[in-house]
């Protein structure tokens, strides 16, 4: 906060009576280059990243070229499973955007909106989150898209993916949690829930994870005295009847034997259904105890796109083959977010259509700036055509499968091929270096299984299956839960007294509110009397909040007060031997 | 949860009906080689790490070692500098303690308690969160110091720290984060304010952060343009009259010529008074706008050892020379943690004691293994005895200051030298080969500018000083405020109507409940009447708690109409242009 800043946004406001921004907010931002025109790329994928070079390239001198992206850098997906498997480092994996962009300007920023008809999109950038209008007067829109899950009641909440970075390595922090954890606990059940891995969804990027999520298990293994090699369960779940569909069947019937070589279980056929905490059900009834699932399905339009009001079609931009958007003049748009048709008169299949892959979206980049500098010097645009060269996809344990101009591959030879595709196509020398050099010393490395913990989120959404617990005497307290769907029942019983307490919880009502109190161990037993959902919200924010606020605090005060006839009495069989201190205020 | 975990605790408890064990609620776990004394090292840095190889090297046979870490890596803590610029890699900065200790069982485990009588401690390991009880014959600790800013009123909340990885990995995504927003805004103020950076403490660990802070911005400047190099201010603050107090003053002399020859600005004999989001405050008076504030000072005793009722001095647990607890059998403390005379008869003179660094820590650890091991063999204890071989402190720029076995150095040989040093001090090999590899590639490397943001905290206090803005107008709603301390003013003024509302808010009361109806922009503008404390809690959480608990949100709707006479009238200066959706409920 400072001194000047609102004065700054009064006197524009002043100076610039536009009629239409009625809205006294946003701070303007123009190209700094007077007579060139302004380029605004949204998205730093593969095709924006190509697009805006090409785009710098072509146009050096007369257009003025901006990327706008939320993160500062570019992430080269196809390793990303590899993160999760700590092969590479993370920042390997990522390149910074202006170290890839160096004549392009870099605004790492959240996108808030377009407003087509003012030629301006709103962004909101660092901490003092003023929205800033930057103007365009050509806008390419490559966002991607989104990972989806909201047809699988629990996915979304239980799940871990592999879109970007943050995933990776939440994966990998979650594996050696696991494991950790797996090492020194006495519970067999326990046990075996934290040694099963669950991947769900085997194109690439199931197919590479759940391989890569073995490997790193097996070469850690060693240092898990506790964990013998068979506790450590791997499935991988495909509602197709094969694996890798975008093979042919025979690569894909190599790679399932390959897998299953390695201990992974491959069930086709067979879909999700629904997920806890604690366990995913498939479409066959099973139901699979687990504290890992990742899920690799599901791509649904980017958040901001779908808000676009913008013709769609199999949640994508429709464009023309030009990649021009039909009826909003001077926008583009490209990669998985864009359905660039082939051919003039596309059929509703999709090979008439570019695939979501980075080998089209970087030919797609080169297209769409050679469009746009063709247009500005009012020359004529070409149509988007490029032919798959093939696909790749890495098996772990030094073995892949390939199908690379027609030819198809298989074992080491292909991997060895997957990894030098991937090392000349990973953008920029030092990376590459980087990677090269992490490769070679892997093999006489042992594995990183470093695990850096985040802290967990201090609100979230808890899925339970009929009959689950939710917590049980003897745990140590963690937070405060609102039902939000169904019915839980809590009991306490006091075995000195014999004392017995039941009450059953629905829908905006709530239990554990005794973590305002003191930090000790619970002395009731919770459980779903029907599938359900809960908020938990973490103790110490729970506290936080309900301590700077005396209206809440009187209302669990009265509350406990009411229900259990006073703190101390009804919770009489805790210990506070376990007990922990409560943050003090600052 | 799973089905058979709570029979089971029933069932220990019923077997073992332990009168003094009234608590229904920990699992036993005991040595699991019968015949062997258990010894637990509490602790994995530098005293732990040896101790307990050295344990399980002198007592093959003899002795079940086990060692207890929060994670399940060690820290080396000289190159957290590094990790913070960028220079190595994190994961490099660290080593799998199961790696490290490959015949010693390690616990990642949080530790709630010690029961001293009962020679046994509490721990609560992974997501069950069921307390474990360890019994002991010999227990080791080993929890080294924690931070502790109490004193300075803001420090706490709005400093950056430098303890361990996480605390070093979030300065570096702060740091750049701060070049990405500066380079884009269009502020001069918020711009000073980003580019100033402020480090509190001149120690080692102060002076080597703040020469790699500076290096880091200078190789990062290349790729924001919009950043000229005058635009940067970097300070180290020292209360002492000198930096480096315990490095002879010549060499102190040369280290602040060589930061301040990198532009860094070097004020000694002034200290800390406050903090907040925006500004420090010294205790000359002088207000230092800044969004970058890393401290480090204020080093007191673990969380734990502070509930232990040991007797202890200077904020560390008193031992006898031989490292054992008096008044407490089989209980030993070395480490940062402990205070341990190297002469009979010490005086209330530091340099009587070991002093709080690895290469005492090392020694500690070695003769406290031979110690115990003597004990139990019935031989004699010897003292712990070892005299510094000296220090060394990197300056930046591949400079350096050392004091070796007598001998100063300084500049680049020192700085070889420094690196050198720590190379082979790095335990493991992989992490030396990795470190120094990186370290070679770095020449020819450009500065890794990834930023990986970390999603911000649920609920935080904020301080503020007399005058400061909360928020004004324009700004994105991110949260809601409660009030803990001091008077806040709100005021929104409408332009169009004339219509002007103002309201004081004192603790206990809020501002900014409109979070919960919408995302849109500020309308008011909140300034701090006197130096106050607030409660932040991010949209997210807030929306989600108040949704899903009827009382609270029914609260809220009655307030906001009694306050400001219904949401819509009162908020009409509102733009629903950079509108953003609100969280749907899974």
């Amino acid at each position: 906060m400072n001194e000047k800043a609102p004065k700054k946004v009064r006197k524009s406001k002043a100076t610039k009576p536009k009629p239409e921004a009625k809205a006294s907010k946003t701070k303007t931002s123009e190209s700094k280059i007077p007579g060139k025109k302004k380029v605004l790329v949204l998205g730093g994928g593969f095709g924006g990243v190509y697009a805006a070079k090409e785009l710098e390239r072509l146009g050096r001198g007369k257009l003025d070229v901006e990327l706008v992206n939320a993160n500062n850098y570019f992430v080269f997906q196809p390793l990303l499973p590899e993160v999760a498997a700590a092969s590479i480092h993370s920042a390997d994996a990522v390149v910074p955007l202006r170290q890839l962009l160096r004549r392009v300007q870099v605004r790492q920023a959240e996108i808030m909106g377009i407003d087509f008809d003012e030629k301006k999109v709103i962004v909101v950038q660092g901490t003092r989150r003023i929205p800033v209008d930057l103007y365009y007067d050509e806008l390419v829109i490559v966002l991607g898209t989104s990972v989806d899950l909201k047809r699988f009641p629990g996915l979304s909440e239980h799940a871990l993916t592999m879109k970007d970075l943050a995933d990776a390595h939440r994966l990998r922090t979650h594996v050696i949690g696991c494991l950790e954890t797996a090492d020194v606990t006495d519970d067999p059940e326990v046990k075996r829930q934290l040694l099963t891995f669950v991947v769900v969804g085997a194109g690439f990027s199931g197919v590479e994870t759940v391989a890569e999520m073995r490997e790193l298990v097996r070469r850690a293994l060693k240092y898990y005295p506790n964990i013998k090699p068979e506790d450590v369960s791997v499935y991988l779940i495909e509602y197709a009847n094969r694996i890798l569909p975008t093979f042919p069947a025979d690569l894909a019937a190599y790679a399932t034997k390959r897998l299953t070589i390695h201990g992974i279980e491959v069930l086709t056929g067979v879909g999700t259904k629904s997920a806890t905490g604690t366990a995913v059900e498939l479409t066959d009834g099973r139901v699979i105890p687990t504290s890992t699932i990742v899920a690799t399905i599901g791509n649904g339009p980017h958040r901001l796109v779908e808000t676009l009001d913008l013709d769609m079609h199999w949640a994508r931009i429709k464009t023309d083959r030009y990649m021009r958007v039909p009826g909003r003049d001077h926008v583009w748009a490209l990669g998985d977010a864009a359905l660039i048709p082939l051919v003039d008169d596309p059929k509703e299949d999709p090979a008439d259509y570019a695939t979501q892959t980075a080998q089209f979206a970087v030919r797609e980049g080169w297209q769409l700036a050679a469009n746009i500098v063709a247009k500005l010097n009012g020359q004529e645009l070409k149509p988007f055509a490029y032919k798959s060269k093939g696909s790749l996809a890495s098996l772990g344990m030094s073995k892949a499968v390939a199908d690379v101009y027609g030819f198809k591959l298989s074992g080491t030879l292909a991997w060895l091929l997957w990894r030098g595709f991937y090392l000349s196509f990973l953008p920029g020398f030092a990376a590459k270096l980087r990677v090269g050099v992490t490769w070679l010393l892997n093999s006489v490395m042992p594995p990183n299984i470093v695990q850096v913990q985040a802290p967990p989120p201090a609100t979230r959404y808890i899925h339970y299956r009929k009959g689950d617990k939710v917590f049980e005497p003897g745990m140590l307290i963690d937070g405060f839960y609102t039902v939000i769907r169904g019915a839980f029942r809590l009991t306490i019983d006091n075995p000195e007294t014999g004392e017995h307490f039941e009450k059953v919880f629905g829908p905006g009502e709530h239990f554990g509110e005794r973590v305002l109190v003191r930090s000790a161990l619970r002395t009731g037993l919770v459980v779903a009397l029907e599938d359900g959902l809960l908020l938990f919200i973490a103790q110490k924010d729970f506290t936080r909040f309900a301590r700077a606020f005396p209206f809440l605090d009187n209302y669990f005060k009265d509350y406990i007060e009411r229900t259990f006839g006073g703190l101390d009495k009804s919770f009489a069989p805790g210990s506070t031997n376990a007990k922990t201190e409560l943050e003090t205020l600052p």
